[in-house]
């Protein structure tokens, strides 16, 4: 069992699976939203900063930071961005690009051990993103996808794991510093896609036993009252060995699962978390 | 892969960890509800009709029937309510006594094949029920206790079912005829008590493959919004190998959640099942 320690200037998270399991924000992302894209390429902040407090009151325990859309110079705009939302919120940042010399540049500014989003399995993603955590001394997230693209096979996407593991270690990133993403992949279009994640992840615990992260509520995607499927997935994920969760913290439920899911799997004991979760939220449970 | 049969008059429920998971309405009891303990004792049995007629509209495949309560004649009441079930609801029955005479009598008198709930692994319950449930050519439901009580080892609970099956199989009752109860325990005064029963669960697929079956709302008794907990519980319990669930039909969320659970699992190709209940229910989700 791995514990992956990450930190903002004053706040330390431990990722590990005998520990509560750790919520990283995913709303400061242009993905899907044209209003949030536009203004962060009018280098408007406004809706960053709301973002980070918001889902830090509703129970983030990391942000993840994402200002990938189309026309932006990401190299320029990360780091001002991350600068931004940790001097808004002091919670360890998690740093979100394909791009090195981005995460390069938000790494340099940054005051703090970020955990970057990611490095795949790709022969040209590890070699230019690995040196780059290291440099700064991160943690990273290794994405099962590779130069064939992402299989339907979770031994496959074993070996991709036990291939970004061997080369993060080669690179002087140690095991405690990698977060495995299974992914998660649409169940209205593959009814196999959620099977395939969750024995992903028993694999990947079995033989790595590193820590393992999920985008989840992409599982849901086209289908009426998702969060009913997005909910009974975290519960499933994380009992097969989740343990930190890229999600929206202000979904209805979700925040509530992951306590209900940390009390049934005997991390919480007392159910401590559970009723100070309780009693914080309740009105909007 | 074992698939249990049971029978009314009309309709066939199969239970099987390759189908969706079978509802068990469980409010036909008079546990903890006077009332209704009560208007049994003065053989009133509109609220037995009423819970037979509103568990089947709420989406339960199957309709447990017990009468357990002080000062009542089960080997007299038992037959005659599942009667009056049988007659109110087209679906089959879980007779549901601790007493031989009271389950004989009752699927003496009941037109289909029934769920008997239950056996344990005591010796007086294996000498007394077995023989009954052989006789009716009813499935049993196989309860993980012994004559040393309730164990916190999933070994010691999965030894105790391979004596019921072994038992049960000596008797004359196929291994498809048996589904395991593994057993939910509260997990507020023990907060290891869901990971045991999901450790359980796991075992008794692996070794002896048969059903399993839970009472699922006992884990979060004592705590508030105990729908998160055992909507949580669920959704573990069934991607563990849970196939029958003996619940409150009408509980908010836990149809959706086991209906959200059969589409993750690859049990619900098209989400055919889960948008069906999303358009019946939607409403009151």
């Amino acid at each position: 069992m791995y514990h992956t320690e990450i930190r903002s200037k004053d706040k330390i998270v431990t990722i590990g699976r005998d520990l509560p399991a750790v919520i990283i924000g995913e709303r400061i992302n242009p993905t899907g939203k044209k209003k949030f894209g536009q203004a962060l390429l009018a280098r408007d902040f406004e809706a960053v900063r709301r973002e980070a407090m918001t889902q830090v009151e509703q129970g983030a325990d990391v942000l993840d930071v994402n200002v990938g859309v189309a026309g932006v110079d990401e190299v320029a705009l990360l780091p001002e961005v991350v600068k931004i939302v940790a001097a808004t919120a002091d919670v360890p940042l998690c740093i979100d690009s394909a791009n090195p010399q981005a995460l390069a540049a938000a790494l340099k500014v940054y005051e703090g051990k970020a955990l970057v989003n990611s490095v795949t399995g790709e022969e040209k993603s590890i070699d230019s993103v690995l040196p780059v955590v290291k440099e700064y001394g991160a943690a990273v997230v290794g994405l099962l996808m590779d130069d064939e693209g992402i299989s339907n096979d979770p031994e496959k996407r074993l070996a991709i794991a036990s291939k970004i593991v061997e080369r993060a270690e080669k690179a002087g990133i140690e095991r405690s510093d990698i977060v495995i993403d299974c992914l998660t992949m649409t169940v209205s279009s593959d009814h196999n896609a959620a099977v395939l994640t969750l024995k992903t992840i028993e694999r990947v615990v079995e033989e790595l036993g590193t820590n393992i992260i999920l985008g989840i509520s992409n599982v849901s995607f086209g289908l009426p009252d998702r969060h009913s499927i997005t909910k009974t997935m975290l519960a499933m994920a994380l009992r097969a060995g989740l343990t930190c969760v890229i999600m929206d913290p202000t979904a209805e439920g979700m925040r509530r699962t992951m306590k209900s899911a940390d009390l049934l799997l005997g991390r919480d004991e007392w159910a401590m978390n559970y009723l100070a979760e309780y009693r914080q939220y309740s009105e909007q449970a």
